[in-house]
């Protein structure tokens, strides 16, 4: 089942790496809850639109939530669905420093106070920043 | 070109949110060089790993750098490339918390004392932790 079963880089690449299942959580976050709130956002088609959240709520990444009264079925994120939080992030966070010329207009993370969101830096126990050179995967 | 040129969360997954080019960067991270560095790591068919080492050299995340004489064309990821290790992690993180058993065994990423680098935890301006019901993206 798995693509490389030891790896937690690719079970969860394996789970919801794909460009619509990234957008979904990013859209639940941002407060999409029913079937067309998804499909405006992304304007992905229906029946992809369909199978995601279907795969979603298999992985329990998402959950379908009673709605309103009179409304449709809803979704929401499960705990470990808003617990890809720093994964949105990160992903928000690259693509601001690296797919936008300077000035470049695009949209903004800020916290309840309006300050935007520091960049997101691995660190060691420390402090001291890491990167893909000073660590290694111990299998 | 652009799913939603605003956003960049979904610029880059557009670059590089599938499957094969998320597993490319993971293993370039962790030392592969070669076509059949990546070939034999992820197990991924010949004619995709080229198509994505093409797309992926075309986002200026990876380069094919000067082989050592003899050896066949090599790769290496660019600035860029190198600056997704904050994504690789939260990917890792999440699926270490969310996608093993309790008890299983995984890989585990270690700096260069062999500490377990720590959750990676988006924070505010003053160190306090964010999710996504305390932050809100500002168009």
């Amino acid at each position: 089942m798995w693509t490389d079963p030891n790896c937690p880089v690719a079970r969860t690449v394996d789970l919801i790496g794909d460009r619509w299942s990234l957008l979904i959580v990013r859209d639940a976050m941002d407060g999409a809850r029913s079937f067309t709130d998804f499909q405006q956002r992304t304007g992905i088609a229906r029946n992809v639109l369909a199978d995601r959240l279907r795969k979603l709520a298999a992985h329990d990444v998402i959950e379908q939530v009673e709605a309103p009264s009179g409304k449709r079925r809803q979704y929401a994120l499960t705990a470990a669905g808003q617990d890809l939080f720093a994964v949105i992030v990160t992903l928000r966070q690259w693509g601001e420093r690296h797919a936008f010329e300077a000035g470049e207009p695009h949209s903004v993370l800020v916290d309840e106070h309006g300050a935007v969101v520091p960049p997101v830096v691995p660190t060691a126990p420390d402090g001291s920043p890491l990167t893909s050179g000073t660590t290694v995967v111990r299998k």
